[in-house]
């Protein structure tokens, strides 16, 4: 046979797998509805490995078995996800709060004012009042006591990768992601005395800042400490006697406004340095724009397991857009993990994907959606 | 229909669909060879549009062409896969040198004697004599240099999650990975002075440690300074002037060697608090009882292509055992994907994924095995 005479013959095949793949749809559909009419629970493991065990002694090539068997997951999984998306639609829609970022009072993030946490909230608050805290947990318990409308904390930088605590914060506290904003960060090296960069004693900063500025700060061979903020760490070196030779990595906004001598610009190593804050609130708020959602779980320990949980959202056409694993802390090397994917809350798709997770996994959190 | 008929037409449904994937198989087979014989490439994309957008204008559903979609992209990848295990068995086998543990007389970590490093070094090279660097880049410049056979680093905590500067690190330089082990960490606070734990002036430790210990340091409300390592930050304080008040979290067997006074036992949030280290080489060398991969790459920005890609992986049977991101540092959000798998290098299907990957994606290296 020739290559043509061949994809034809595929063509063919697939037209009747595909044929019959929605004649399965139908009889799975016809499952759906008896197991209605009859109380019966839509999932039955049982029946999935007879499926798989089945198949797998037809499939007749040993080396092939664990081809059809994904196959055939992958099947009943769709199957799944379309059974669940039936039931659904016989369910009253959802209404979700609006987020009112006009009339919030009470807004609040970690640091002091100059702090790159301050640059994000004005991008989503203007110059309306800003209480600041001293640590990432104080802004989260505030806002789920009810004591701030809003909070805004940094998740994510293009050179540092994840702010831990955050996402470790998230788990610990039950508030909500109502938005996300980025902030280009513009490090600087700052100082009271005015001396060359190899003279400086210690460099303070956010962890995260001296992770951003590694390279600038290996090169110098500059010994650094850790400071709550990059803010704060700028405003104590601003209090410090110039012949201590201490500095600090900050905004030059902020070097500027303290009156401290810029001994370096742009230090971090990528030229561009960008930050994702994200905006918390006590209550679910949906904004009309938001066509993301983020969610934390924790997979089974089963094979593929992973794989099948993505199968649910790329057959629902959701994109996956962050990715990130957290330990469980519970002793073992089990992790949470936190997603954002594409998708709207009001989609069919997508809430009957959101009811799936809720149903059958171990721990599933919807932690709320944001305009990516 | 009652649910046992309905069942009964999915099996036979089931079973004409497994008739036709197989017929595919043989289809695609019969491509492959053409291809070959006519020096043509293994993969033509336009090919593959062309069938999705067949299926989906087959499907007549609009709200199934998705599910139909996804179904056939997983067809798809797994003839590919069968594609390619089969080119690949007509090549001569790989050989892979072997470590050689007992053998090597240069071995590095980070730190100084009593760091968590040494403990886990002693696992593998028993009491030989080990040079201890003041960075983590240090060791990989020493491996990727020569200078050292192997070095020991720690990739991954139980409570505070992976250590980020050595996936970065892994990254930065060509070493492979030829061992993992687990040590169990038991941090405690130690000081020169005997002094009441809220009396204390400043904790040092490695950022880790201080991370693993962060419920200790909020609730009692201690100032908290990074060190390079727990066992340097203990021999800080060995010299300090007990008026000072400064305290180290490191080993209880760190303490004692150094005379401190041990104000606090086992201080990390978890009571079980493990960490796993890797053992790096200069060259490729598998052990022969490794059963697991590592590996490094980029997803391309196209939909479901994390999906696609763990398709690889589940269909040959090799389960995910971590995946961890970490950013590419060009300014954009990309990430760098870290994943380890169970499988046998030597395993034709395992080979095959890995020619897979390396063929198909823009970025991807092959990091090494251990025994998991």
């Amino acid at each position: 046979m020739d290559i043509q005479q061949l994809r034809a013959n595929i063509d063919d095949v697939d037209g009747q797998i595909l044929g019959l793949f929605l004649k399965r749809m139908e009889l799975c559909r016809g499952v759906a509805e008896y197991k209605k009419e009859h109380n019966m629970p839509v999932l039955q493991t049982g029946r999935e490995q007879q499926i798989i065990d089945r198949i797998k002694s037809l499939t007749g090539d040993p080396s092939l078995e664990a081809g059809t068997a994904a196959l055939f997951t992958t099947i009943m999984d769709i199957s799944k996800i379309l059974q669940n998306r039936q039931l659904l639609s016989e369910n009253p829609d959802y209404t979700f709060s609006l987020p009112d970022f006009s009339g919030a009072a009470r807004i609040g993030c970690q640091g002091t004012s100059g702090a790159n946490s301050e640059t994000a909230a004005r991008l989503i608050f203007g110059d309306k009042e800003l209480k600041f805290y001293s640590s990432f947990e104080d802004v989260f318990a505030a806002v789920q006591s009810g004591e701030l409308d809003y909070g805004v904390l940094p998740v994510h930088n293009s050179t540092a990768g994840s702010v831990n605590s955050t996402y470790d914060l998230m788990a610990k506290y039950s508030v909500y992601t109502v938005r996300e904003v980025c902030v280009e960060i513009n490090h600087c090296l700052a100082a009271k005395a005015n001396v060359p960069v190899n003279e400086l004693a210690v460099v303070y900063s956010h962890p995260q800042a001296i992770s951003q500025c590694c390279d600038f700060l290996t090169t110098h061979r500059l010994k650094n400490a850790e400071y709550s903020n990059t803010a704060t760490a700028a405003a104590m070196v601003a209090e410090s006697d110039p012949a201590d030779k201490l500095a600090a990595i900050c905004s030059v906004e902020c070097a500027e406004r303290l009156g401290l001598n810029i001994i370096a610009r742009n230090i971090a190593d990528c030229s561009l340095n960008r930050t994702r804050f994200v905006c918390i609130s006590r209550d679910l708020q949906v904004s009309p724009e938001a066509d993301a959602v983020s969610v934390m779980l924790k997979i089974p320990h089963t094979e593929g397991s992973l794989y099948r949980l993505l199968t649910k959202f790329y057959v629902n056409g959701m994109n996956l857009l962050r990715i990130e694993s957290r330990p469980v802390r519970d002793g073992s090397f089990d992790v949470m993990f936190y997603l954002d994917f594409s998708g709207r809350i009001d989609d069919p798709s997508v809430k009957a994907v959101m009811n799936d997770l809720a149903a059958n996994l171990e721990y599933f959190r919807f932690l709320g959606t944001f305009k990516s």
